[in-house]
């Protein structure tokens, strides 16, 4: 197809296109006399995941072109995964080197104590690490017996994730999936917490106004499936 | 204490102080005369929430002051839970109302079949749907049957979130404190994913090198314990 079908059917205006193509992020097209491109299904593809992991992953151009360079190399599929999960942004920006320190120590007994086998090259270790600081400066320490739970969810939503990958047997297909499954099933997690969380609290608040607020936690799933 | 040391003590230029006095966000501090304005502890842990809100959990000046807002209102303690919640942003932008439409109806689905209680004005309606849409476009369909072990989890995720809120009896501490469970929890939460996501890669990378590849999935946690 031309430029113009490839505008048209991935709703992406020919000027960015064409800046895609000028940054490296989308692949050229076919040559086809002087003036005349050819352009494919994949770059319908291509164009729908830079736009997933530019607007709603929020990725810079910059970080964009590193997970595709990422999908694109040639790597056997496992090895394939890793890369990519490591190009990818992490969900915090671990900056203050300093303060961060003293928060490593948890991370470490919590990866020990989860028995996680993690590069200690890992950026998201330093990640967690600021991020507990930033709880802890606030006044709410959460200790490895506070987290724990919270990873042995984490572990269970890892295996979900990673059943998703599997049997998928075109490599750079893989590799965008994966990409999409880590960044974009980020916000529908984010989200389902926050439906949880009211759910939860209506629960305790009906049953606290029932008792005047005293007495232990209701059964959060009742017997009467309400 | 005077503005000076409020700055020492919080970490906060004098200039930003003044200017999160302006723009509401501080309370005023108690006039000592025509020169001199006092401010206290509650001033210090105040400004460091606004740090945290703005810089961590990404707010806006506009939308820290809704969350302070809220947080101030003088509701009783699970009414105010509910107000704080409502007050911080929704995980994902939920702009392009048409395109979503079609995934509302999956969204009713997976409440309805977690028995989950949310309001109908919920902004975390549309942000699940949009994320479902975003998902879909990219050839990634993911159904209720798909959801369903993900949003158990993220009940789960909630009950500890609400368990840790219990018991804390002055108001406004609850209420902050609610604020930052929510908000700045998420990251810790989104990056032991992804921490659980190298681990289980790595199991099961390590089981396809054994086995060349073949064969049903490993135990992720086999008998030796790694």
């Amino acid at each position: 197809m031309r430029i113009s079908d490839l505008s048209r059917l991935s709703g992406t205006p020919v000027g960015t296109i064409k800046y895609y193509l000028r940054e490296g992020l989308l692949p050229p097209g076919r040559p086809l006399g002087a003036t005349l491109t050819l352009y494919g299904e994949e770059h319908v593809q291509r164009l729908r995941l830079i736009r997933a992991l530019t607007s709603r992953g929020g990725l810079s151009i910059a970080a964009t072109r590193d997970v595709l360079a990422a999908i694109d190399q040639p790597l056997d599929p496992l090895a394939t995964l890793g890369v990519v999960h490591y190009a990818l942004p992490t969900p915090v920006d671990a900056a203050e080197a300093d303060a961060v320190d003293e928060q490593s120590l948890r991370v470490d007994e919590l990866l020990a104590a989860m028995g996680w086998e993690v590069s200690p090259e890992s950026p998201h270790r330093r990640a967690l690490a600021a991020s507990l600081m930033d709880l802890s400066r606030l006044g709410m320490e959460y200790g490895t017996e506070d987290l724990l739970p919270y990873a042995e969810l984490a572990a269970a939503a890892a295996r979900l994730d990673l059943d998703r990958l599997e049997n998928i047997e075109d490599r750079l297909r893989l590799a965008e999936h994966a990409a999409i499954v880590v960044l974009l099933l980020e916000p529908v997690l984010a989200v389902l917490r926050r439906l949880a969380q009211e759910d939860e609290s209506r629960r305790r608040t009906a049953w606290a106004r029932t008792t005047d607020g005293a007495g232990p936690r209701p059964d959060p799933h009742p017997a009467d499936g309400r």
